[in-house]
């Protein structure tokens, strides 16, 4: 997930402060507003050492009457606390009616620092993750609204900012021996963050992740989750159906998704569409890949080692081109291609999901997706061909599947096939001269390109809630087609490599 | 769990064979409904050996037009099973719009025979616990009636029915040397099958333990369920708002407590309240185990082990008299009795657990509860002091509290203290006759007691419900005071010695 993150997001400085202060404005009536509904509000923030967490806090609360919000701060349990459940300290801080209770730092530390000094098994991480959220979806169906923020920022930045408050007499002794231990542990904590982020970024308490190296951009992308998740819940107290309402339809109040897009983390638009390779270079390299791949195929059969390729893209972003380069060099008694249409009328009257289960490959054999279970949360999203309950919830029950998949021992690897919309333009019109080629380009086609802003949002949350540790995502810059074609052998045969050592 | 199951529950022959007809009418109409509305159905058959369970699909499916079901009996995987992950062969089997699938064993196998014989560790149990739950969660939202039955029947009748088996050489077959081997497990076998119950007997997808002994209650029990859960699920279906609810307005389709009271399970109607002790032996039994409590306390504070005591019960049940026999011998400095009355308006801001977080005992010390979080379904269920949803949901909450006590290292014990309506009577009459005891009697003493009914129905509930491996409800026969205070320090003491050994 954090890989995604585009640390060099900024707000110039004049539209900012009228940005924030017209926010400070709102959340000021917004916070009397909550108070007299009687909400209770928690705001966690947690992120790295010198990511401006107390900054933020300070910032935030410039808004708030003094009277009606606290601030906890959480460091290692005390002798006292160490004498109860972990739990209890937190449970004993949550907020009464109309109160706002944030957190500098929070009941995160123990799959986060805790897990990493004391060397926690996975298995008690995995505990940790479960009390974690049965705890957050008590308050939630309780009427509490939990807002989570984590301040990223880079190796590099955090470095120079230590440097920079070590400069100082006044600021020196706020870096600590163990900031710079756990400085040089950044790689490590870059692993335990995107895990707690993939493992507690529930429906009822999602996550926010803040790009935080221009502190003006991070306050007004918090301060604008903040007045969004405010009036959300205050708009349904006012509906009078948070007391009884289901945990999905609570959840549908607290959504990263409502953020302007400025505040949207959108890995597509990170993607450097420039890169290509020459025709030699991908002949030669297209060779080699291909007999390392031919080897890698009998191996993981003998290993009995499955392997599940999805590819999705743009109309005409080079998906067939690129699975016929992994194809020609596999024993075909080993490897399926399945292509995904729309489902049939007997695979409609079944769980979505089924007709992906029934066709995953035994141990020892490849399954190569062309279109995949993803259509869920795009096609059917933005056709409407299911509801946004549906879809809303397919993130989370694809993760599991794929979690399914790799706890078994297969390999997963997603390629989303990248190009922009003038070489779409580009090929859409060399398929319809090419008699050839013409049949691959519908009426349809065009018509999907028209909506191609709502599938890049789609795209870009289906990206961020999906990339996970052990079934990533891989963007593909595929405006030159052998460069993709290229990068696509090259992480299969690496990561099957990986796998087989 | 399955200790509060009474195994002799009968039914009449003449009047099952009414009750099965009329059920067999109604269950075959339902299914055509059902059929015709596109309502998925999954039936999970699982038991003892022997219980019956083919039996009992056989009397189900007599209801059942042919070409709407389909029966799945799940063994070993096959070596083909096994190529796959685990959920792979049930994703597979999920049946289609409008159709019926029934399981003879199932999912639950992972968690059951496969964790006894492959020695599977608590934390892998937990992730198997994980994955059925999500499996179930996906498939209900998404429309699918899940129904779960557990047969049970108790080792003796187990060893019967083999024995039965075995004498006629048509039958002798059918009993192997692994049941053999299972029946010498039986004891190891009810904790397994306790804890699956206690993991897996979720909100949307609950367990129904069926008693099995009488075949035709057995089967009565179970046709009654399936054509509730049909007709509910029907309902719902007209409604159409099954595409779109919430988790918890699914979940209130599936409920247990719509069945008649013959089918309910129900602790308290088993206990014997003729248990008595006389005055010498009260007196003996008092002082020999108030010293080795006494011993006890100090030990426990010393290896800093924390206690938590519930008590709950009738009014006038001796909560009193058994609190004060345990603290009469314990150092003050080391417990609390903490009264629990109706929560004040500060507490009423808050999450209904947060006051009883809030006054957990730190390690090493005994926090005794006069009354508890149990409330919540009880006096607030009935008094309607919040909604259907939040006690449902709360017998959840309650558990999740618990075990993060017990993780932490507590030793928890709840006590229900159980008269019967007549000796509360006298108790009421006496206190209102002396003096000295009267203001023990408020007006609301009497107007509980109009209620008892629905009060039975919420503490059986209750029990079954929250009676855990690590937090067991201990049900005190309680018309014979001295009797019942023998059994609470019996115990506790019993308890504190197990844990300290």
């Amino acid at each position: 997930m954090l890989k995604n993150v585009d640390l060099t997001k900024k707000l110039d400085k004049k539209e900012g402060k009228k940005l924030l202060d017209s926010l400070d404005t709102e959340i000021s009536a917004l916070q009397r507003q909550a108070r007299s509904l009687g909400i209770p509000v928690m705001i966690v923030i947690e992120g790295w050492g010198a990511s401006g967490k107390g900054t933020m806090i300070n910032r935030l609360i410039q808004a708030m009457d003094p009277r009606g919000f606290r601030v906890y701060s959480i460091h290692k349990a005390t002798p006292e606390e160490d004498l109860h459940p972990y739990m209890w300290r937190f449970w004993t801080k949550i907020p009464g009616r109309g109160r706002i209770h944030i957190f500098d730092r929070s009941w995160y530390r123990k799959v986060l620092r805790d897990r990493v000094d004391h060397e926690m098994t996975a298995d008690q991480t995995a505990c940790g993750y479960h009390d974690i959220n049965s705890f957050e979806q008590m308050l939630t169906v309780d009427g509490i609204l939990i807002l989570k923020f984590f301040l990223h920022i880079s190796k590099k930045e955090q470095k120079k900012r230590f440097e920079h408050l070590e400069h100082s007499p006044d600021t020196s002794w706020k870096v600590t021996k163990d900031d710079w231990k756990h400085h040089r542990q950044y790689e490590e904590y870059v692993k335990v963050y995107d895990e707690m982020l993939e493992n507690t970024d529930t429906a009822w308490a999602p996550w926010c992740v803040v790009e935080a190296e221009d502190g003006r951009y991070a306050a007004a992308k918090i301060l604008t989750r903040v007045a969004e998740g405010l009036r959300a819940q205050i708009g349904k107290a006012e509906a009078k159906v948070a007391a009884d309402a289901g945990m999905e339809e609570i959840a549908a109040r607290a959504k990263n998704d409502n953020l302007p897009s400025a505040f949207q983390i959108m890995p597509l638009s990170e993607v450097k569409l420039d890169k290509s390779c020459s025709r030699e270079e991908y002949k030669k390299k297209k060779e080699e890949y291909q007999s390392r791949l031919a080897v890698l195929h009998s191996a993981l059969y003998k290993k009995r080692i499955p392997v599940v390729l999805a590819f999705e893209g743009w109309d005409a972003g080079g998906k067939g081109g690129a699975i016929k380069r992994l194809t020609e060099c596999m024993d075909p008694r080993g490897y399926e291609v399945i292509p995904t249409a729309s489902p049939n009328d007997y695979e409609k009257a079944h769980h979505y999901l089924w007709r992906f289960w029934s066709r995953m490959p035994k141990a020892g054999h490849v399954a190569i997706f062309d279109r995949s279970w993803y259509g869920r949360v795009m096609v059917e999203r933005i056709e409407g061909f299911c509801s946004g309950t549906e879809w809303r919830r397919a993130y989370q029950e694809i993760n599991q599947m794929e979690a399914e998949l790799a706890d078994f021992g297969a390999v997963v690897i997603k390629f989303w096939m990248q190009i922009d919309k003038d070489e779409q333009e580009r090929r859409f019109l060399a398929r319809r001269d090419n008699p050839q080629k013409s049949w691959k380009l519908t009426g349809e086609d065009w018509r999907n390109r028209e909506k191609w802003d709502q599938y890049e949002t789609a795209v870009n949350e289906m990206i961020v809630k999906t990339s996970t540790a052990r079934a990533p995502w891989v963007i593909v810059e595929g405006n030159d087609k052998y460069y993709a074609r290229i990068k696509v052998l090259k992480t299969v045969v690496e990561a099957l490599e990986k796998r087989l050592s």
